[in-house]
Order: C-alpha cells, then sequence, then structure tokens
C-alpha cells in the first residue's frame, strides 16, 4: 500500500526489489479481501481526478475520456458482481489499476499521475466514513422514529420509573421511551459532526510531500461534494481521526442501543412482562413450548461489546506511529466497516422490535399497586396546608406503615382514620399520592406530566420532520 | 447517591433502613474520596438554584440570603483547606449539605427543595467537563504554540520525510512539525463540539420524573451559563454521553501526542540524532554518562495508554444499565478526571518539551546524501524533454546504480558520463534531484515548498490569534 | 526511572547533565507518588541483595550489617508514616537510597553495586503482583464461603432458572449459587498460574546486559521465596507479562463478579423479590421511603469497567516498545494497584452482602407457578409410556392450552379431562411436571437433582477446605 | 440458539410462536455465516453423543449405526464443499440436524435426546479453543525457532542495547534476539494453562439444569479427549471464561510480535541499517527505487490493535450477563475466530521474516564506535585498582572529554596521556571498554557474556526440542 506519482500500470511495485518481491508476504499483507468494498468511492475518486488532470492539462481530453469510459465499465463489473478480483494485486487500487489497463490500454497508467496510493485509499476513507455517518443518522432516526410511534401510543400509560431497579416514582410510559429518542438525537449530532470533520479530500498530497504536478485539488474536492482540502499534506495521509472518531460516536450510540436492549429483555421477562415482542422479532425453543426469547434485543445489548473492541483496536493501531503511512493503518478498515455494519443492522432489528411491540399497560399499572412511589407527594401536600416537613414526613410513613400492616391502599381508608393520623390528612391530601396524581403535578420542564409530555411528542416530531 | 425532592438535611438517608442502613458498605461506596474534587461547581450549582427558588417564591429572601452566605463560608473553607470532609457522608454533596446546616441551621433543608443528588451531580459534571474542555483546549493550544515556533524556526531546515519509516521524499521539517499543528487543531475543534453538548442543565430533572415544584430551569442554566436544558427529564439523570465524549475525544488528542512522543524519541536516538532535548526535559543516568533519556516523550506517548483504557471503562459501565440512575454511574468520575488531568499533563509536557528542543539541522540533511529520494523528479524531468516515462525510470536506475557503485553523488558526474546515460541527461536535469530543489518543486497546495508552507505558518498564526 | 551498577548516592542522576536536568520534568516523570506503595518490596529486596553482596565478597561483613540497620529504620519510618518522602528524588527507589545515605553513610552507595533501578523496580513489582495474586486468591474465597453458605441454607429452595432472562426450567436455588462457587474456583485457578509465572527475580540482570560483578542471584531469588531467576537479562527488565497477566485474569472475575452484581439487582426489584439485602449492605432515599437500594451490587457491576480498562491501557503501553526499559513502562503501575484494589474491594463487598442476604423462598417457589417450566418433562414421560415424541409434544400442548384457558394448574384436572387429552395422560404422568418433580429427576452429573447439588456442596466444602 | 433435549428434527423452533417466528429476526440473529467454522468440533461431538446415547440404552445399535453413518456423509459434504447451508437453519447445530434428517429420516431427531444446542455449542467452542491453543503454540514455536536460529548464526555479533531508545550497553545481538524466544516460551505456557482449563465437556448439561436421561458425560468428554466434565451444569452453559482467556493470552503474544515488529522496522531503517528484509518480506514503490518497505513487521505490530479489541469486546459482552445462556453470547465466536487467525498468521509470518533476514554486523558493530557505552566498566577497573569510585568516576569523565575533543577513540591515545590523567590508568584499563570486553565481562547469570549466551542458546534448543 503505498503511492506513485506516475505510472504506467504494467510494472506496480518493482522498484529495487527482484522477482520474490513480497511474494511470501502477500496473503498476509494483502487487503483486497476487505478493501473492494471502497470500489465506488475509488472510481468517484479516479473520475474526478481524471476529470482535473483534464482541466489542468496533464491529460489531454481524449485521454479522459477513455479513463472515463473504462471506469464506466469497471465500476459496471463490479456491479454485476463479474469484476476479476486478483488477490496478487493485493489491494483495491491495484486491482482496478490492472482491470483499467486491460480496458483502456496504457493511458490507465496516465491516471495516477499525481496521485499515490496514499492519498487514494485516505480519500476512498473519507468518502466512505461520510456516507457511513448519513447511513447511521438514517438508522437512528428509524429507531427515533419507531419510539416516537410507540411514545403517541402509549401517551396515556402509566408505569413505574426505576432508579437502581427499584420503583422510584410513577411515570408516563411514553416519558421513558422518549428519553431513548432524545439520546438518539445527541447521536444523530455527533455523527454530523463527524461526517463534517470527514468533509474534506486528501488528494494532491500525493505519497505525504505534495506533488510537482500543477493540479487542482480543491476543484477535485468540490466535484466530490466535500468541503475542502487538507492544509498540509503529510497531515493528510497520516490522518485517521475521522475513522476513531466515527467508531467512537458509534460507540456511544451502542451504548444507548444496548440499555435500550437491557430494558428489552427485561419487560419481557415473566416478572416483569410490560411488553411482549412481535413473534417476528422473538426466537422460540422447539420443546420448551412457553419460551419466547428476546433474541434481538440481547443481540443488540451484547453487539456493544464489538463496537467497543473496534474502537480499542483502532486507538491501539494509531498510538505511537510516527509520520506518515505505515502499514499499520490498513487495520482501519474491517474494524471501521464492522463497526458501521453492526450499528445499521442493530438500530433497524431495534426499529423493527419497538415498532411491533405490544405493550401491555395493565401490567404496568398493576406494578404501582402498593409500591407507595407517591408517599413524597403527600408529604409535600402536607407542607403545603402548612405542615412542617419533619412532622409531614413522620405522617406519612405512619400513613403507609397502616395501609402495609392493614393490607389497604391509602385510599381505602375511611375519613376518621386518616384524621386520627394527623388532622389535615383528609382524602385530597391522599388523592395525591394516586400514580395518576403524582405523574400529573410533575409538571416542571421535561417532566413527566403529561402536558410536558404532549410537549416533547411534539418536539420529537419536529425533529424528524426537520429531516423529512 | 440517590436524591430527594425535599430534605431538612438531618436525616439523611434514613428510609425505610435501620440504624445499620448502608453501614457496611460506606467504604465501598462512598465517593467523597474523589468526588470533592466537584466542590466549586457543587456549589456555584446550589448558588444558583437557592436564588431561583428565592425567585419563584420558595424561599423567602432572607432564606435566599442565609444560604448564600453560608455557601460562601463553605467555599472559603474548601479554599482555605480546612473544610471538615466527613467520609461517612459518603459524598459531595452530603458533605456541604451537612456543614451548611451546622453553619447557617434547619435552612440549609430548604436548599434541596425541587432538587436531587441525581441531577444535582449531573449538573457538577456538566459543569466540569465544560471547563475541562476548555482547559484541555488551551492546553492543545500550548503544544500548538510550541509547535509553531519550531516550524517557525526551522522554515529552511531540509529533512527526509518518511513512510514506513523509510526515506521518501525530502521536506522541510517545518512541515512535519506543521501536520501535528493541524491534527491538534481538529482536537480543539473535537473539544468544543463537545463542551457545547454538554453545555445543557440537568436541573429540575429532580430524582427522574421532574418536581411537582414551580420550577424554572431555565433561569437556573443561564445564570450558569448553561446554554440550555434537558428535554426529558429521565434522559436528564440517566446521560453520561458527554463525559464518555470527552473522553473519547481526549483519546485522539493521546494519538497525536502519542505519535509526537515517539518521534521525539526516534528523533533524540543516536541513530538519526535530528534533535537534542533540553536537559531540562531529559533525566541521566548516574553511572552511564552517555545517557540522556527523552522522558517527557516516552511518557507522552506511553500515558495514552491509560486515557484509552478509561474510554473502554466508560463504555463498559454504561453498557447494558436500564434506566435511570444507578450507582455504576458514580464510575464516571475517577475515569474523567484522570484522563483530564493526563492530557493537560501531557500537552503541556511537551510544549515544553518542543520550545526547548534543539534542532540539529545539519543531522538532518546529512540524512539525505545519497538516499536518492529525489530520483523521481529527475525521471519526471526527463518525461517532460519527451522521454517517455518507461523509458526514463530505467535511465534514472541506471544513473542511480552508476553513483553507487563508484560512490559519487549525482552532480559530481562529468557532462559527458551524464549523456553517455542518455542523451537527454544533463546537469539540469540532474539538479532537480537535490533535496532542495525536490522540496521547491512540490508546490500543489498543502505541499512542502517553501511558499506553501509559508502559506501553513500564516495560517497556524491566523488559527491561533483567533483565540487569543 | 533508570539504573546504575554502582553508585554513592550521592550525585543521583548528574551524568551529562548540567543542573537543570530533568527540573522542568519531574512533575510530570515523577512516580514516587504511586510508587511509595513498593516500599515494603523495595526494602525486603535490598536486605536480601545486601546479604548477597556479602556472601560473595563484595561488601564487608560490617557494611552489610550497618546497610541491613539503616533499611529496618526506613521499614520503621514508613511504618510509623514518618518517613520523609521528596518529590524531588522522583521515586521510591531514589528516596530510600537518599535516606539510606542520611541514615548511615556512604555505605548506602555500596547497596547499588551490580544493580540498577531497572532490575530493582522489576523485582518490586514481582514481589508486589506475586503477594496480590494471594491476596485476591483470599478474596475469592472469602466470597466462595459466602455463596457455599448460602447455598447450603438454601439447598431445599425452588426457583426458576433463566435462559433469555426467560423462565426456562426449576431448579435449586443452592445450583445457582454454587455456578459461581466454580467460575470463582477458575479464577483462584487463574490466579496461581499468574502467580507461578510472577515468581521469578530479574536481580542480576542490572541495567539490561547483566553485571560484571560476581553476583549470585538465584541466592537472592530463594531468600526472597522467588521460584527462580530469568534465563535472558533483557528480557527480565523488559518483561510486565505478569502485570498483565495479573491484569487479565482480575478482568476475567469481574466478568464473574459482574454477572453476581446483576443477579442481586433483579433478585432484589420488587418484580423478581427473591431476595432482600440486609440493611447494611444497601442504601436508602432520604425522602422516598420505599427505596432501598442494592448499590454494594450495582457497584460490584460498574467497577468491572475499570478493571477492564486497566487491562487495555496496559496493553496499549506496552504494544510496540522496543527493548529494553522506556519510561512508558512506569504506567504498569497505577493500573495494577488499582485492578487488584478494586477486586478485593469487590469480592469482600460482595462476600459480606451475600453472607447477610435474606433468601426468600417463598417468593422463588412462587414464581414457578404456572410458568408450565416443567411441560417437557410430561412429554418425556409420555414417551416412557411408548407415545411418540410428535404426538407426546402435541398432547401436552394442549394441556397446557387448557390449563391457561381454564385458569387452573394441571394437578387440579380430573382424571377424566386428563384422559380426554390422551388415553395415557392420567395424575402420576401430570405430577412430574411439578417443579420438585422435574429438580429431582435432572440427575445427570452436574445436574440440580438434590442428590447432584449434596455433591456439588460437598466438593465445594472440599475444595475451600484444601487451602485451609 | 437453544436447546432442546429431544427432537425429532422438523418442527424446530415452533413453540408457542406463530409461523412467523422469528422471521424478521432471523439475518440479525442467524448465526451461520461464522458458526458454519464449528463443523468439524459439532460432528466430533454428536458422534460422541451418539455412541453415549447407545452405551445407556438410549439408542438402539441400529440407531447409533444410522446416526454415524449420516455424520460421516455430513462431515464429507463439508469436507467437498457441497453442504448445504440454509441461513434460515440459523446456526450450525441446525443445518446439520436438518441435513441429517434428510440424510438419515426421523432417527436424526433422536440424535438431540439429552443435549441442548447451549451444552452443545458450548462443547463446540471447547474443542475449537483447545485446538486452537495448540496451533498457536505451534506458530510461536516457529517464531522462536526462527529467532533461535537467527541468534545461533549471529552468536558473535556486536550490537548497542538501549534502553529509551539510547544506547545502554554492547551486547550479543544474539542476547537480543532470545530475550524475544524467552517471552515467547511464556505465551506457550499461557497458552498450555488456558488449554487446560478449556479441556472440560460441558455435555449433559442440556439447557442448563442438566437432563433426566440417564447419561454417561463423562465417558463422551473421554471420548472426545478432554479431560472432564462440569461440576455445575448452569456453570457449564454459561461459562466463556475459556475463550476470554484465550483471547487475554494471544493479546500479551502480540505484545511481544508487536515489539519485535517495531525493532524490525527500527532496524530496517535507513538509519540503524542494522538488518535488511528479504525482498520476499518486503515490498516495494512502483516509483521510488530506494523503497523498501517491511510491512510485514509493520501489520505485526499493527495487527496488535485487533487482537486487544477482541479482548474488550469480549469482556463488555459478558460483563452483567445474568445466567445462564444469553444471545449475547453468540459474539463470542466471531472476535475468538479472528483472534486466534491472526495470532497464527502474524507468528508465521514474523517466522518467515526472521528466517530470511539478512543481518548487518557490520552495521551493528560500527554503531557502538565512539557510544562510550562501555565507560562504566573502565570506573569499575579502577575501583578494583583501589580507586575510590567517585575519583574513578571523575576520572572516566575526563578520558570520554579528552576523546571527544581529540577525535580518538581512547585505546588510540598513548600511556603518557592515560597517566597524565591518573596513575593507575594504562592502556590495560582503557581495554575493558572496547565492547567486546564490556560483552565478555557481563558474565552474571544470564548476561550477556559468550559463555552466558552459548547457555541461552542450550536452553533453547532444549526448550525447542522437548516439544518435538
Amino acid at each position: 500500500m503505498e503511492g506513485t506519482d506516475v505510472d504506467d500500470g504494467a510494472h506496480i511495485h518493482a522498484g529495487r526489489l527482484g522477482a520474490a518481491g513480497g511474494r511470501a508476504a502477500t496473503r498476509f499483507t494483502a487487503s483486497i479481501g476487505f478493501d473492494q468494498r471502497l470500489f465506488r468511492q475509488d472510481i468517484a475518486g479516479s473520475r474526478a481526478h481524471a476529470r482535473m488532470l483534464g482541466r489542468v492539462g496533464l491529460l489531454a481530453e481524449g485521454e479522459v475520456a477513455a479513463l472515463l469510459g473504462g471506469l464506466d465499465r469497471v465500476e459496471a463489473e463490479f456491479a454485476a458482481g463479474t469484476f476479476p478480483i486478483r488477490p496478487e494485486d493485493e489491494d483495491i487500487h491495484l486491482n482496478i489499476e490492472r482491470r483499467l489497463a486491460e480496458l483502456v490500454g496504457p493511458v490507465a497508467g496516465k491516471l495516477h499521475t499525481a496521485r499515490s496510493r496514499n492519498d487514494q485509499v485516505a480519500l476512498d476513507m473519507h468518502l466512505w466514513v461520510k456516507a457511513a455517518c448519513a447511513d447511521v443518522r438514517r438508522g437512528a432516526r428509524a429507531l427515533q422514529g419507531a419510539l416516537l410511534q410507540q411514545a403517541e401510543a402509549a401517551a396515556d400509560v402509566l408505569a413505574p420509573a426505576y432508579t437502581h431497579l427499584q420503583h422510584a416514582q410513577p411515570i408516563l410510559f411514553a416519558h421513558h421511551l422518549l428519553a431513548y429518542f432524545f439520546m438518539l438525537e445527541r447521536d444523530r449530532a455527533r455523527l454530523a459532526d463527524c461526517a463534517r470533520r470527514a468533509d474534506v479530500s486528501p488528494l494532491g498530497a500525493a505519497a505525504l510531500a505534495g506533488t510537482t504536478h500543477p493540479v487542482d485539488p480543491a476543484s477535485v474536492a468540490a466535484e466530490l461534494g466535500l468541503g475542502g482540502t487538507y492544509a498540509n499534506s503529510m497531515d493528510a495521509v497520516s490522518d485517521r481521526d475521522f475513522v476513531i472518531e466515527l467508531v467512537a460516536a458509534l460507540s456511544i450510540l451502542m451504548v444507548h442501543t444496548s440499555r435500550l436492549g437491557e430494558e428489552l429483555v427485561l419487560w419481557s421477562s415473566r416478572e416483569f412482562g410490560f411488553v411482549e415482542p412481535d413473534d417476528a422479532f422473538a426466537t422460540g425453543s422447539s420443546i420448551m413450548p412457553q419460551k419466547k426469547n428476546p433474541d434481538v434485543a440481547e443481540l443488540a445489548r451484547g453487539k456493544s461489546g464489538r463496537v467497543f473492541g473496534h474502537l480499542m483496536g483502532l486507538l491501539a493501531v494509531m498510538k505511537g506511529l510516527p509520520l506518515a503511512y505505515h502499514s499499520d493503518m490498513q487495520e482501519d478498515k474491517e474494524a471501521c466497516f464492522d463497526a458501521v455494519d453492526t450499528a445499521l443492522a442493530v438500530t433497524y432489528a431495534l426499529a423493527g422490535m419497538v415498532t411491533t411491540l405490544r405493550l401491555r399497560p395493565g401490567r404496568m399499572e398493576a406494578a404501582l399497586a402498593g409500591d407507595f412511589s407517591g408517599a413524597t407527594d403527600v408529604a409535600d401536600a402536607l407542607v403545603r396546608r402548612g405542615v412542617p416537613f419533619r412532622e409531614a414526613h413522620a405522617v406519612v410513613g405512619a400513613l403507609v406503615r397502616l395501609c402495609v400492616e392493614s393490607g389497604r391502599e391509602p385510599e381505602q381508608l375511611p375519613p376518621g382514620e386518616l384524621a386520627a393520623l394527623h388532622p389535615t390528612l383528609d382524602a385530597d391530601v391522599v388523592a395525591v399520592m394516586a400514580p395518576r396524581a403524582v405523574v400529573a403535578a410533575r409538571r416542571s420542564p421535561g417532566g413527566t406530566a403529561p402536558e410536558r409530555v404532549a410537549e416533547e411528542l411534539g418536539l420529537a416530531r419536529r425533529l424528524l420532520a426537520a429531516e423529512g
């Protein structure tokens, strides 16, 4: 994997090495097994480069036409699955270069004027990463859409909210689902930032020091839809920040999907029973007819590990590398490709699972019964009636004990028993403890009260719509 | 670590647990050992919260004044190192709460109206991370300044550039140094993006579902200089994205400093001899007088590992956690603090080392002698005289062999010998091979030619100046 | 951090560097802040080294005595907390060396005959790691003891076992607890292997190439209780495998404790309700009296992340380091120390939590009601009566549906209804479905039948007893 | 991926799910794409299981014969590449089960008596990991052989040894190479320990609780060459320790190969010039004829990252998983397979590169000229003549300065000039400074003196021979 400013396409890689050059190493060093995936980017980059070479006079008009025609045929062969990949042409660039020479003859070599494999592969990765950011943003958006749809359907459904997996306070289940919506919104923003930083062309850096040819890299960048070029040619060929940043952004996304996966597994359990996955998104057991396993949620959780691992791998690869290109850097591709594939698979699989999820509102509301998760609000109400907080707290404690010991819900207590606990305690006060009342009272911005959740739903709809 | 909407500051954590509640676990679960570092943020947050409680009528004017006075005293005690930390008050919040009660009496409890430790600690971390982004940006800027200064001093110095640690082409050494300048510029941009995403206040989320009190979280955020509030209260207390994003950005920064560290180690070796660290930034050996070890560069390289490790740790901690707060999340602090401390220490240490570095231009230029790293340019020159590339390539090959075998540099060959190799070969053509000529010819944008490097220097100066 | 064969203890580190040598870097490069923890190991190593120098005639008897006396005083000062640590003596070795010179005069310098800081610090780490392996083995054993105790108490308790967090089959709860016992047994074996590989002395390697003095490293190793010496001096000072292997073994241990932590959190939830943590190992909420948070279990789960992170950090630090010592390697200590501290804290905290855990057998058995997790066994029983499996499976399916639809348990069905489903179906067959019958039937080796679990308990007792 | 005790091979996975069961999820959850690699292990396990079922009377003799015949045909189809893989039969087990049914009819279903996919896949991984340990041990041995061969050839070659990449002391280059030999010896020991812990059969655990059938798991283990069975069935199906331990051992191995890779890159540089890779293990550049890139060494260094990443991924996947099987656990395979493939590729590629490496002893010895790396030994010699160390140190300092200033080597100084520096200073003393003398004097055990290196070579030969 290294470059040349000009080459005739025939004696690739000869140099000072004899005929055996690299022979024993090829299987170990070849990247064609995975970098063939960059064929579209490589061809797009070559088209733009060829046109630029024509514009600045380094290629004749006819030569440019011949090259573009050849590149069209190469792309068609890839699309048709007929492109003849040769492992001994170790990477995608040499495979295309060789094939182009077969198709259009010696002019193929002129395509490599003022270009090295070092800046060529960097360009391919920039284009790929930029597109991947957009792809994963769409995947995240699909999952957001699914969450929003379920949240709208569940706008009235009460459920317990947890801290430490202990009942904390009642909420609207929509509020819980929307928390994931907003996490994903941040993921989309991070991916947009990453795409912005990837949006730069390294072409013109050649091997590492720039080229002697009168090239116009800015016009190549513009034709490829990239926002600019590198200020420093050595940086251009040594930089893999944008790959690491993408996998870091995907890792944070995978934290979110792993959390959602965990909750879906919990909610699908017999003990929680808050949701039932659609049969199409679950698997059974041939012999245990009671089993219905939320595999998709489990894998959404487990697959976070591989993305974290790729991030770790990339950081370790790049750590301590002197400038400029080293072969270590070809390790960037498989990690990046698999991280993106995983993020896409997980977001779309979860989107499908969430969309088809059957909520069980009865189970959620039943779970609130007797959990006294509204006790705080009774104390607050007494405070509003002038009872000192310390005294109010004690009264509520006694109320809870009375209910637990007598097996009754607070609203089943007659006025007399309430008044016996404290003169200010009456049915109105006890009513604030009802889950729906507790929820309704949390009207602070971002809170779980219905009108606040309605605002969230509106905001979520607008955010999705904004991206058409 | 969990919250309350209102508390009198006396019976912290009693709840349903008996007197032994948490006793055995305290040493294991207490975070005061490390979260005391958040005292400034915690006090700032409490001040803003107290003022808001006053504005919305939840506290009387005098109560607000008492609280603010108490908080001033608490802060002064921390600054003076006299604040009495009690390990049994497991975290920074409870320590301050207890101390405040000692200082101002029962009104201290009212400060916790409409606030939980869950949103309080999240706020503290938001403030800390935002400030850390600015701190590390300054550290990166210091290193950029040092690189720029050396690049300006080395604007005329030739050196070999490498790929695969093999001589590739001659460059201006300034060009090499500036590659790092632009890497760090991206780091600063990433940190700015991270700060922007951390710039949001979770206050008002209370334990997780919002509060029943008529709070005004937006005004608290504004007073604290934060850009906004969370749209969803459960997200507000469950989100640690901004911590992970910071440590991910620091990891990429550490990739850069590790690469620079590696190069400084290489350049300081006897074999390269391109630079000599200042004595103040090296260490010796008591018995081997020839030793001068570039420890700072080595540690700059090695310390990348701990930051990568913290990133992995944080991802693993957050993976698969159900909403909302879990004690696992208190693991965010030490990792984040140490990552920031490390990034600051490394950037400033390298800035000092680079600033005081003695370049050895003679060694750099001598390294170019006889490496034929300009051979390509001779072939290109012949092509410009009409020689087919293939033939030109062979001519240059013969020229290189002749020099190697006769122990002469190409410019030492008399005209006759040159012409014998090829009729078009003369001193003018050979001259393009001189390192300075090779460098001068690489005038493509971002290339290493002096006028391009001058442009880079100008850009670098403007970027630094822009941030004052 | 680098060595010397002989030194007089006065002019440390002068070498070719001027007076400013290392000055600016000291704060960045000093390790005394954390390596002071090695003081016992450092002193033990020095004692053994001094005695050996005496035996081979490099020190006079009186010199050895003086050094040993001085080392005793140094150790006493450390123990008393009165040892004067000087940050400018950057590490533990130089601090002790300086203090020893203050205490015993110039003979202190002779202690460093035939020794460098490179082999000295490696020795300290070998001793520390070996001891840490034993410490963590004890921690794991404590947790095993707690699990065994609870398993013995729960030997008759039925509970659901899960795959995919769905009810799979009934088991004895002791069987579940013992699964963790055997995981920890593997951890102890891994730690023993690690200790065995750490059990080797690098002394005698000096800076990296051996020493010219007629030393006897084997006797030093023997005196320190180490099993041998390195075969190669460069390997001796460059090797940190044993540190990485320890942290890798701890990471696997933390996988186990994180899984147990997760289960304790699940079991403590209102939905499962299988266990109740003792108040001493839980924390409450000052305002939500219903809350009882299993913090210890959460932190046991969360703290796995930091150990994984340290492992990643160490691998990244050591990756690609040329031989022999580099300052990067001083990064091994904090990671190793914190990983061991964490593993110890987690194993003992969980041991306490498990020991004091209140099981709720009624909740566990109730969870089995109506889950049909024994349905397979009915089909198997029919097969034993000659019914083809396919037909048997259909019969059981119909039985399950009948129960679900009529709201009855299988054993509530009268003989007639059973026979109507299939002639061979009677109460005897249905009885195999009872959880206790299902459990009793799983008599395969390692299975959950009471006699098998009794065997496991016996084995567990023997394994613990074997280590006294 | 979940099990059954008995199945007829026809209605796989039906259970309570309708016809659409798992349909949408299949592409996401299917593992056949990668677990087909376990076909040999799966078939071997099935053969042993079938024979046991026959022995204990669960299968008739003819049934066993039919199954074994079918399994032979399945294996032949895999070997011939004609096995019809069906993605909708999501994993290797179901594919083989289905194909077996096609080949031998309904008896195929009986093979799954007393076995679940949970213990089946665990068995396959145990067999695979055990074999992989042996494979990688062979790869490490191949690299050891190459190092030993070069060390033998270089037994007389002097070279500088480094700390901090600064010249420290002269050594025999063989000593440096042998340091890697002994690192790899530890790797082999770790892999042997790992194989020992993987050497246990989970069969008989069935889904997770054992089976009701009278199986004999110990005999199955014995037939498969495994050392034993699990003591606890839940542990048997939940354990992936052996996979993590393998990848941890491979990570440490990769630390070593990355260090060797780094050194090969350094040594191949123009500045060091200590070695020249064979053309077959290097790659060139089509246009820069001076380039010869040590790609194999670079990739050996860079590929450490992906193995570290897989380790991180596995730890994250297993963290916090409740017992027993979860689909997350199928993520173990790709990580494990790729880590093993990488370790094998790297060890064999480096073995080839090292074997064919051309050492350049002249360059190594020349690098020692004038580096005064033997200065310490002169001081030591003066001490032996009775000069106090402090005075001796000063004398040597003056000697070094005199040589540097006059451009002479110490042995070029006439007796008079030596005596002028100090009366005891003569040619005999100066001679100890010669690199070969310095090396010869380091006779401590494990040191670099020729007789010690000869011992190392002998030990290395014996260690390799011991393993045939």
